[in-house]
């Protein structure tokens, strides 16, 4: 009964054997190998994004920030929710990467809306130099709420930032449970609704440690903006290795993701971890829980008194209270459940059971 | 016969076997899972440094600079020779990580010398806050021209550091293949030869991608130093994160330091490469060819005729001239060649059949 | 009728003099001169400080960064008000100096309170290296809305600072004009207040561009922490001249502030901007208009209709609306009016009158 | 008789006039006042470039480093000689700005050579990401050794990063001196020679702090390029502000710089300075001492025993030297002598009659 991350479980028997199966003979490093040109065409596909620059990283937040450095002055700053992974989790590695520029936290919740959107962008670059200049836009889908956007919301958010002149980040980390919940393609959440760089995530869905980065043409409809994509997939290259990120034994990150891209596993993987959310909120629901984020993929924040919480944490369900630790066992408390691929209806029965005795 | 690089190769059998044994179940994020804190104990007694603080990072890259970082502030300047891999191949990531500090070149050549050390401290922190202040020495063992530092040369570094309060740091990407040559423990090539920051590397010698970092208590002499490890063990982790080098599923770098650690893995891995690299010198000389280097443990560079080299490499065996690749074919040409733990006896022979023929 | 900003008045006629006796024959540069050495244990003597490192700086900017840089770790994140110049109006120089580090936004107004700092604090530092470490608070005196704090409300905001064992940063950029409102010494406003490094700003208030720093013994009670102040002024050199902002010829600085000093000019001049800002309060108020600030120096925020601000700067009046310009006649506008010492009382009269006239 | 530095003298009279001219009324803040759009236009008569970006700064060390950190990005490196004074005097601040670039120090001498430059350069960019990619060179004139780049030795180095795609920065902290030396006019030694960002330099010149950059339209004969113009114009005012770099009270610095071009004073007090070195220079050669720069402006480098170097000093001569101070009174000694527009030929007179009794 493990709810407290999907960063905790085990990877697939595909990602392993894949692996194993590079683990054949020399072939060249730094992502020079077959395998990871392999990779690359197929990842260009899922994406149909035949011009897409692809790279490879190990973990969310080198994809996030190098992403972002890519396409933010040091003068400038990045609008994102103020729940955003990369405001609240990444101990300033946005600021690292990008050489100092800032976050603009926009409106008060993890979903930006257009309008808080575009008072934050209204807000900056109103005072000459003395602010920042306006820099991209930051979306995670799903957020760290566990909220799935629609791709109207997307569109909205990208046509906004198009309306400025800035690019968009998509933060993907769980891309696959969100595309899995909204029903769409790749393509349909990523660049055909206007984003420029998209973080593929691997790591929260069953990989040991690979995220993929797509660049896309996007800019390329002019002659002068695809200097831009072939500019700026030189300048990740650069930053990747300047940032400590490149690996040398590129193979074992591509083999991850070839497992990943094969036989759909990542949404398999994905549908896997939403059925047992959907099993969660349902029987939270049943319960009669307060469910806190209104949309889910495979995550669900819900509410209930800490003593039923201490209960059931005590019976050996695994989770954390996004509230609070203290407080009287009659307060209610909301917790965070994750359910990564790995988890089986079984498991998901027996918390709900204890759920209902405790509740 | 792929003598191109030492971190082209396979990874040996038990390397995927502790890899599958660890991915079981749900286990802490972060490195907080008990195979991190196993491994962190075992590389503790490896090293005979109770006290050390142990991290493990993905690249030889993110270790070293994570190390320079907490050891040199931005208006420092790092001492190390001019064929450092921090100053040749990581494309300015000490300048990086480090805010902003400057390299300065020892010597001429890849064995830094007391004098040439003391020359150089003595050149810096010469005109007041004008030019940056002294920093850390970074001694490289083996060296990127494939040297052995022998413990008195190591010692006579590091005295000279301490004389000037400098902290030393040592990359040691091939470490293992170094104190296997020089048939020392970890302890008498790192803390016990003046080291205060050590890589012990695992990529370059049959893992995937896995490098310890051990910060030594070297300077807890005095209490008020004691801080200092402390201090700089904190520093290390919030570096490490911020730098995106934190993997969430920590067992997968654990399980292969661990498979590292077991039954001497590591140093009979070494063992393996330098027993290729001796087999190799021995068959250059015989050939009558001139070693470059002096001392060696997995590279050679040697010398023969561009013609030679062509032939060589036309007939399958894969390798780097040092020299430009240009010339006419009777002028003389340095190569490297870089033993992994693969190699083959038989490949070395074939090697060595090639070269007799062709010079 | 200049009341757009006080940093575009003339200076006092004495700094001319200062600047022009200090040129004469050959001085040593970059600060050794025998002027900047008076200056420094002039500042000593006003603030009662003797042991107090002490820095002058040409930009408020420069004061604030080079401050909070030595008290930062770039992984950490400075405590300050959402309407604070650090946050507003410097460009980033903050992230820049301090090598990526956060702001976190305490409160929704330009005081911090005791409540919003500590629930600012207690925000952060809670998920281990995921977010930024703790750093330091930064308390702007007078605040960029006009209003001062008194000293019981500094205390209040360094001792939560102190409990968390976090140091405190001043921006004084309106140093004087607080002091003399509140009628207390610079000791009592600072060191003795429990602020650790203080900026005692001299461009608003009459001088060409110069800021002194000063870092007091505040944490020498131990001799731990004496180390601590001499490690930060050497840091604070380090960082003032790889900052670009150490001056060769340092004597034209510090005769601005021999000036600045002598006679106290620098309370006279901020006493006569306060003066005049009284007289602004008062006829405003006759006037029957709102006061926005409930506290002022020499800066007062208030409303009137967009069209009698329109009437009054279609007169001459110079000075910027707060809220939007745009917007209809009737409707109500904010407006910021900030007094120079050189402000005369017919012109704040003939100002009044327009008001009048207009309102 | 001081001739230690040319960063010590006091300014011309004229510049303290200017100043106290501008010294009336308010006018508008951070240089969008009358006298600094003057002071624009006329440095755009002066360089004959009508559509350069023209900016003021008030250190050498701020002209350098922003124009660099416009020009390289932080995965670059810099090309300047090894004395060159943005690596030896400027306490890392070009690895700072730049966010963290390199200097690749180009031959051995003060005098880069179409030779060494294309060594240097051929010797980066070399080793795909591993190295950083090449970036600007950087050239100084006259240079830290007191010699004069010809226009045709300009020339020669532009070229040679123009065949490389490379921009051109040049360091004119004594610009005027080389100028008054060449004969020649400003565009010609600047835009004209293949320089695209060009620093004025005006503090060691007579001025109390006060530098131009001048970013020339070099690139803008193709459209696509002509965008980079307004580009790096609009990324140096955000880079200043964020460098804390930005006066408030602007009109002081263009006040001195307004001085500086009014009666071509720049031309005049750099022909003063050269004419002392000229009599310092035929004077010392006369007493038969060794000129160690062959080529000169108002610097001059000598050799001479140490005992007379000593006997000199004692009777009230102000200078260093270069080689160490310690030493017999008879071996030999290089000493730099510095000359200021301030100096009269008397002191001069003076100093050579000591050293011609001491030698």
């Amino acid at each position: 009964m493990f709810f407290a991350s999907d960063n905790s479980g085990p990877v697939p028997p595909q990602v392993l054997e894949a692996m194993t199966r590079a683990n054949a003979g020399h072939v060249a490093g730094y992502g020079a190998d077959d395998l990871t040109l392999s990779v690359t065409r197929r990842l260009r596909d899922l994406f149909e994004a035949p011009e897409a620059a692809v790279y490879l990283v190990p973990t969310g937040t080198a994809a996030n920030v190098l992403s972002l450095a890519c396409l933010c002055p040091p003068y400038a700053t990045v609008f994102c929710s103020p729940t955003a992974h990369i405001h609240e989790d990444e101990c300033n590695a946005p600021e690292f990467f990008t050489g100092g520029a800032k976050l603009t936290l926009v409106g008060d919740s993890d979903r930006m809306t257009p309008e808080t959107l575009r008072a934050a962008i209204e807000g900056e670059e109103t005072r000459g130099v003395h602010g920042p200049k306006r820099g991209p836009v930051s979306i995670t889908q799903l957020t760290e709420r566990g909220n799935v956007y629609s791709i109207d919301e997307l569109r909205a958010l990208t046509s906004v930032a198009k309306e400025y002149g800035l690019p968009v980040h998509l933060d993907g980390a769980r891309f696959a449970n969100a595309a899995v919940r909204l029903g769409v393609t790749p393509a349909e959440m990523s660049w055909k609704a206007g984003v420029d760089i998209c973080v593929f995530g691997g790591t929260k869905n069953g990989l040991m440690g690979v995220e993929a980065v797509l660049i896309f043409d996007t800019a390329a409809r002019s002659s002068s903006e695809a200097v831009a994509l072939q500019h700026k997939a030189a300048e990740f290259e650069y930053r990747r290795k300047r940032g400590a990120l490149l690996f040398s034994k590129h193979r074992y990150l591509a083999a991850q993701m070839d497992a990943y891209l094969t036989d759909t596993l990542w949404h398999d993987l994905a549908s896997r971890a939403n059925a047992r959310c959907d099993q969660l909120v349902q029987g939270l629901k049943g319960a009669g829980l307060r469910i806190v984020n209104d949309t889910h993929a495979n995550m669900v924040f819900f509410e209930m008194s800490r003593g039923a919480h201490r209960a059931v944490m005590a019976q050996g369900a695994d989770y954390h209270l996004w509230d609070s630790e203290d407080g009287p066992d009659e307060s209610l408390a909301v917790a965070r459940l994750v359910c990564d691929w790995s988890l089986s209806p079984e498991q998901v029965a027996q918390f709900l059971d204890l759920v209902r005795a405790a509740a």
